[in-house]
């Protein structure tokens, strides 16, 4: 890496930040809920919408259901947050759901909920930068029609922020999140005093009447109704996610941690339910109307809606509602949140490098995603995530309801399986245990897990028939795909590693090669190769030869009387080359050495230029680096790069102070000084 | 690479072809003709439509000027041919343009003649396989509105052709190149023979009106109307362009080479004049049209010419007339034009990479463009060329037209400049010569190559004025860029040289290192490492040790006592790491032992995987990859790679025989054995 680069990065991405600073932090619960809520939370800013959405396509007359379906998924909500509490308690050293369901399931189980979580983080930051990008649209009407582009940006401007890595990650959290709490809050208890005092106004989309897909010409009636009211449900299900952030962040927690977090979430429970039914009831008061297509969906006294017409999130048709004589508050409302959004798109860009790295620790995923980056940072997670995140919200146009149908999936087979194991958990701690209270309390933890694991398992059940042809096919297929490729990887690593193993023959890995044979590759006589000569002359070797291909004749016989000139006891051998090319001929030179005597090594000394600039490496080096590359596939050669530095390369040097544990170099050979 | 990857190249490419070949071919007169004369030939199909086109701006009237300007163009071409002839005398070994000028010149000439050769070479692709793809539409009506896409496929098709190398060049050249001038003679002979017996039809486009630009209305009258006259005669002067590879290719003709390629010169211009006067006259005979923009430009009785009218190049117009009983004629003119384009543009594939290796040998272009491939082939000028080329169709859309205003500019730098060089290459051996016979020789060759100088350079300013605005700008500035590139990449090798070179210390090239310090890297201990260790104590050092960085404090507590339970006589160094990095404390220790004991040598050995499969690749060795190009800047160390081949690499082995010049192995330096 050059400088200019180096300097780049540093001014990007800030100093490197020393291991010391790895796990530090340690939250109160103040700052560990809005730390760990945002993602849950935020995700009443569209879940409510999908609903209506969703009862839409059934006509105005459909959205009775609204608040019945939002009780459901505030029921398995609850649920959930009752599962997880068990969590919390049985792990706490952080129990994240891919090592509680590989700890209780096995290995396959685990990998399978790794793959729905590793599609789940990608979607995370698709759906809420997305809807984060319509907040912002409708907050900024210059933004409107650029909902893509500036999903996109902000995901860019977020990678670079988390390869800087986050310190001040708790108070800068903490804000927002208590900010957002209050803007509901003030819109919910607003809104509640206007509709009971008889003041709450109508929404300006409550005018509008709802075109009923031709399929619910009827309203909501036999399966076609049923199997609708399921899929809004499913869609709503969308608050649920992020409930599980607290779950692996355990051991952040201040002590006692896991009552601690605990508590922390049954509050996020409590706090999320709240908001969702608000938001819901509010929507009914006021007549808010919420579809896919405005144009087609939406008339006004018969004739089609005018298409001008723009259609904002529910939050923030209900704050011009309440709000309607201060607009600044209405601002505010959208303002607040479009950032809580960013923020749980910020908590997959946390969640998805730390499961990367544990995967790539379990040998599931490349190694360097198991290696820091400069800032703490696991950058290749990172950026990978950036990666499949801009990619789905470029295909989906950043269209928040298209996401959803692939979102969700991926959450409940985590859901489900996590609790599966919980259920195995328990049932396994009660075989041992024997004092009748610890007995009484696992057994009421296996039925709050087990009535999860019935309450997810049923959710993932109508998602998958409600949603897989609108795009959770999408969601599986990806999921498959990783679950392939990371079992082929961790297959590798076994392989590899059984290959490598000492095992016992400890005596063989000590023998030594009887004699080393050195040639050292010349094809011109200059300072670099006369550095090569030097350098392989000064090991010793049992023997020494330097060798050329004689590619041009004209100049093999000029370099063989300079050679002969310069009077260097090393022999210089010629190998011809009819095909005019270098790597094969001394290959095959080097294998008949080989050949002739096994037990020998064989070192290969290559002279090379080093450069300053990536333009200059393009005009030199370019057969050195194509035959190193073919010597290192020859068993019993070792290839030894004699670099030059030339002048362009001088000012590459990095220095930075090395720690030393222990030990001084010593001796161990010196006879030949004597 | 792997076997697959050569399979499928051999495949492609055909067998690797032995240096033995290169200079075998010797070519007897009625084979030198066709395979040198296609580029030049070919560009009758193209240049005589130039000439109408430009003078149809100003009208039908203005097409009586036809034959003069080809008449003018023929004296060119006539003068350069007799020029050129002189070259052929004065360089029997070949004197292409880049060398005659760099060698009576000097080397800034050479460059320029260079730029504007390659720059051309570029354009002859271009063009002539553009005229290709428009004979194949005119023959094939499927292919119309396909032109750009059938050109660049076509190109690529030739791409791969001559990777593998053309080996059976002569014989397949000249079937094509003779059906070709059959063709044309047969159409010339029909057509006067039509002509005088008073039966020649009229063209299809002869009904057709011409709609005269706004600026010439009163006819081609005024400076307007001369510059028209002039940019009419630049455009026809493409009939010229290859006329110089002759010159280039005197070493292929057979003995008595100069004279047998100073016939096939003439020859090849008195047809090339033949055909090109040929086709002018009958185009005015049978009254041919041919303009940019048939929409625009043709009415027919006052109306604009009907939307679905197909404008055919003029040769195939003429062919329609001429032949117009017998449709399947008509086909083979346009076809066997069609292979004589693609013929033209094979020219340049062989004359750019031998261009670009003869300045890759002066040091002017990457080194790498002077290595051929397997097949004889310069595969890296090759794959310069296709990619100009398919850049220049894409952007201009496969139009003649467009990519002529580009074109003949660079030829013409290169003819003046070359025959100049010529007049120089004359007067310096006037200077030395006495005999008389010898001395009026020279006189006149030197008239000669002095009226091509003034006819080249008038030509080349017209074409300058004529043309700059209309895309000429383009070549120049290109040329300009190619220039300074090439001048840059010799200062960079020549700067390099000078630093490498020995000079007059030889001693200090023969000093050795006095110690050598051996550190051998270790992450694991597994197989890999143990080799590494083993084959470096075989080195025997001066020192010895193994060197680990903690980068994860348990895993490095494992090694160290794994490392002691192994009883290995090497000691042990472990790194602290604060920033989990594992280049930088490498480096800056490594840095630390040379500042202690600057006249030591440090060789650091490098466990190694080495993978069958890319993908692997990307699964090990990132670590070491980063470390080793770090550490290649730090003067005074060698990097020794240990490779571990894994299972997966074993069949990557290549075995091919090496053919040994002189010399075996000699045991310089056994005492140790002993």
């Amino acid at each position: 890496m050059s400088d200019i680069t180096d300097a780049a990065k540093r001014l990007l991405l800030g100093r490197p930040v020393s291991s010391e600073f790895v796990n530090q932090a340690v939250l109160p619960k103040r700052i560990a809920l809005p730390v760990f809520s945002s993602d849950a939370l935020s995700s009443v800013a569209y879940a409510p919408d999908e609903i209506l959405l969703t009862l839409a396509l059934a006509g105005t007359s459909a959205l009775i259901w609204s608040p019945w379906i939002g009780a459901v998924v505030l029921l398995v909500l609850l649920t959930v947050v009752a599962s997880y509490r068990q969590n919390v308690y049985a792990y706490p050293n952080g129990g994240g759901d891919y090592e509680v369901t590989t700890e209780n399931l096995g290995k396959k189980a685990g990998l399978s909920v790794a793959s729905a979580l590793l599609v789940d983080y990608v979607l995370t930051v698709a759906v809420s930068i997305s809807s984060a990008s319509q907040y912002a649209a409708s907050a900024i009407s210059a933004l409107r029609g650029h909902e893509t582009i500036l999903a996109i940006g902000i995901i860019i401007v977020l990678t670079v922020i988390n390869l800087r890595g986050v310190r001040e990650a708790g108070r800068a959290f903490a804000i927002p999140v208590y900010l957002f709490m209050a803007a509901i809050g003030t819109l919910a208890m607003a809104g509640f005093f206007q509709y009971l005092s008889g003041t709450l106004g109508t929404a300006h989309s409550a005018d509008f009447t709802l075109v009923p897909q031709e399929a619910f010409d009827q309203g909501l009636t036999g399966l076609g109704g049923a199997l609708l009211i399921a899929r809004a449900f499913a869609s709503g299900s969308a608050a649920l996610t992020g409930v599980e952030a607290i779950s692996n962040g355990v051991p952040s927690f201040k002590k006692p941690k896991s009552k601690n977090a605990a508590t922390t979430l049954l509050l996020l429970g409590l706090i999320s339910t709240f908001m969702f039914a608000t938001i819901l009831l509010l929507a009914q008061a006021t007549g808010v109307k919420f579809v896919e297509d405005p144009a087609t969906q939406l008339t006004l006294n018969g004739a089609p809606v005018d298409q001008g017409y723009i259609q904002h999130p529910v939050i923030a048709q209900l704050a011009e509602v309440v709000f309607s004589g201060t607009p600044w508050l209405v601002f505010i409302v959208s303002a607040v949140t479009g950032i809580i959004l960013m923020f749980a798109a910020n908590t997959a860009f946390n969640g998805f490098p730390i499961l990367g790295s544990i995967l790539a620790r379990d040998g599931y995923l490349p190694r360097q995603m198991h290696n820091r980056g400069d800032r703490l940072a696991f950058s290749n997670g990172i950026m990978t995530l950036a990666a499949g995140a801009v990619v789905l919200v470029w295909i989906f146009d950043a269209q928040v309801t298209r996401l959803i149908q692939l979102y969700i999936v991926g959450v409940f087979v985590s859901f489900t399986l996590s609790q599966l194991g919980m259920v195995k958990h328990w049932t396994g701690k009660l075989r041992k245990a024997t004092d009748p209270i610890q007995r009484r309390r696992m057994r009421r933890s296996r039925v709050v897990n087990a009535a999860g694991f019935v309450m997810t398992g049923v959710v993932l059940v109508v998602v998958l028939i409600t949603k897989f042809t609108h795009g959770a096919w999408i969601t599986l297929l990806v999921m498959a795909v990783l679950y392939i490729v990371m079992g082929g990887i961790r297959k590798h690593y076994d392989s590899v590693a059984e290959e490598l193993d000492l095992g016992e023959d400890i005596a063989g890995a000590r023998a030594l090669p009887s004699r080393v044979h050195a040639i050292v590759l010349l094809s011109q006589i200059h300072k670099p190769a006369m550095r090569a000569v030097s350098y392989a002359r000064a090991t010793r070797p049992s023997t020494l030869e330097a060798l050329t291909v004689a590619v041009d004749a004209e100049d093999t016989v000029r370099l063989r009387k300079r050679w002969e000139a310069l009077e260097i006891p090393v022999p210089l051998r010629v190998l011809n080359s009819p095909y005019r090319e270098i790597t094969r001929p001394v290959l095959s030179y080097v294998r008949s050495i080989r050949r002739q005597s096994p037990r020998d090594l064989v070192v290969v000394y290559i002279p090379e230029y080093v450069v300053g600039h990536w333009w200059e490496q393009l005009l030199h080096n370019q057969s050195a680096a194509r035959l190193k590359s073919r010597l290192l596939f020859t068993p019993g050669v070792v290839v030894s790069s004699v670099p030059w530095q030339l002048s362009s390369a001088e000012n590459q040097g990095v220095e930075t102070t090395y720690f030393e544990q222990s030990g001084q170099p010593r001796a161990i050979e010196d006879r030949r000084r004597r």
